[in-house]
């Protein structure tokens, strides 16, 4: 709950805003199979931190993004690498090549690579799912972190903490700036993990059901006509990932009732579930990394008008905590 | 947010306080093996609701605490009630006659019981954790709701919303007023469920940390000793309910692993092991029922001075919210 309004409510002072030198505290979260350089560059222009999200592109797909992304904007973007990335190092080279000024690492050890981006210039930001990570990260040089909590989408921590009890540990455990991740949609939700002690927040699903996401329109609708208790955090047994219930979450749950093994399990996620789900639409065989916030989200608006949305109803909820 | 503070912040005026004709939006959760008068009289004293938590009282139990919790307070307090109480009838018969003002009803269909209750002049709040039950607990005519997260101790929902998520959901589905519980045992954590859209909050785990909760000493301080990750919605095969990982948990998890069937885990369970643990003190055979918040408990603290405390955080970080 620190930070001012200031430029007329126009923007925000705080630690995150100044250390990504953007206007609004509200990052993009760089989503497989969701979040190109249409979507990063969008939210960058509106006065918000855009990922590019690296895990599902190949090395020269991921340049060309960074090449359209720095033509369709002036202001700062990011990249959402994750450290587990088999071309991890192709990855690191095009955002130093590039001078990409800040990068989000998850999904791995930030020891391996802070170091080299920094030494490149790079602020990075690493994503955890608990208080004991957080501090792992902080010793290990980040700049900042994104605490994620149980009800996020896709890839989550086996601890389950939630973000309403996630936010607090992992603010009084570290002194770096925190960005809050998991549930969060809206203008309210942004501020309730403000109040919680987040210097910043980290919207994933929502900002899928625009039309700058690369994602297929039939998962856009999907996410749309998801109800309350419509996902859940799936396949605990290999990674826990936040899915709809559609017909593959079916499938392995039925199969983790008859008490599958690992192995079964990887057999039946097999290859390429997310991009069949997410990118190409099959939405009865793909994987669909969908948070709980899904519930909430109720139509397909540019991002640039999203960002601004949830800005002003932040700003109409919560101008009287910021001076 | 909605409510305004009053009597020179020492008191606050909503739907909920209105209701209940208590001073502060804080409900003191009744909570089987915890909540007995002292703890109950010691909250509804401070200002707060303090609830008798009848779940694990016989009858003649019940009304011993009724009569005691009368003559410690001039306050309204209420009943937690669980509907699939076997002896529920007399248990209701109990509270009429001693005219308890508040019933909280949880673990059940309020259709049952809410006409008779509200016919005895006595306002009933039901329990739910999802946007779908609070609406039929509307319609069964409730006077108000506790919506419940994933994070909460003890008996959870199914669907594993989390407050963070259910509380704007279920606030936009009913009409009537809103409490929040899971995850909250501060100041700040109660202002961020109200901005989610609560009206008051419930707070269970933290006030078993007092010296009126009749938990077990060992209990209490196993609570303290509670860290981030140390809890786990367990036993989803019969009743989810969010327990300490203790030895008892282990054992419940081994079976799982094992596929054990529903009738293997009853037996695992068998019988009065919440008595055991929580009251007992048995930290390894029992199951001990805490929310996720037990990693941010600290200190062993009287109830009043607990009440008084959370609501001075939250005046100090929410006074500009509210007129």
């Amino acid at each position: 709950m620190t930070g001012k309004l200031i430029n007329n409510n126009t923007a925000f002072e705080n630690s995150i805003t100044k250390l990504f030198k953007i206007d609004l505290p509200i990052v993009q979260a760089g989503m497989i199979w969701a979040s190109g350089w249409k979507l990063a560059s969008a939210v960058s222009n509106a006065g918000g931190l855009g990922l590019i999200g690296a895990g599902s592109m190949y090395p020269e797909i991921l340049e060309e993004h960074l090449i359209k992304c720095k033509a369709a904007t002036s202001k700062p973007f990011g990249v959402n690498l994750p450290l587990l990335y088999p071309d991890i190092d192709k990855h690191i080279a095009l955002i130093i090549k590039h001078q990409v000024p800040i990068v989000f690492t998850s999904a791995g050890n930030p020891k391996t690579w802070t170091s080299i981006l920094k030494q490149a210039g790079i602020t990075v930001v690493h994503v955890v799912s608990s208080s004991k990570f957080a501090l792992k990260s902080q010793d290990a040089g980040v700049d900042a972190l994104v605490a994620e909590g149980f009800e996020a989408g896709g890839h989550n921590g086996r601890e389950e903490t939630t973000t309403m009890c996630l936010i607090p540990n992992v603010k009084e455990a570290i002194e770096i700036p925190l960005i809050a991740a998991g549930g969060i949609g809206s203008g309210r939700s942004m501020l309730a993990a403000m109040v919680l002690g987040a210097d910043a927040v980290q919207i994933g699903s929502r900002y899928i059901c625009t039309p700058e996401a690369s994602s297929h329109l039939a998962f856009k609708e999907a996410i749309i006509h998801t109800q309350e208790g419509d996902t859940e955090l799936s396949l605990k047994q290999l990674t826990p990932v936040r899915l709809i219930k559609n017909e593959f979450y079916q499938q392995v749950k039925q199969a983790e009732e008859a008490c599958a093994d690992k192995e079964s399990l990887k057999n039946i996620l097999g290859k390429g579930r997310a991009k069949l789900g997410m990118f190409e639409g099959n939405l009865v065989d793909g994987e669909l990394e969908v948070g709980q916030v899904g519930a909430m989200i109720k139509d397909i608006i540019p991002a640039g008008e999203l960002t601004q949305q949830i800005w002003q109803e932040f700003v109409n909820l919560g101008y009287k905590l910021f001076p």
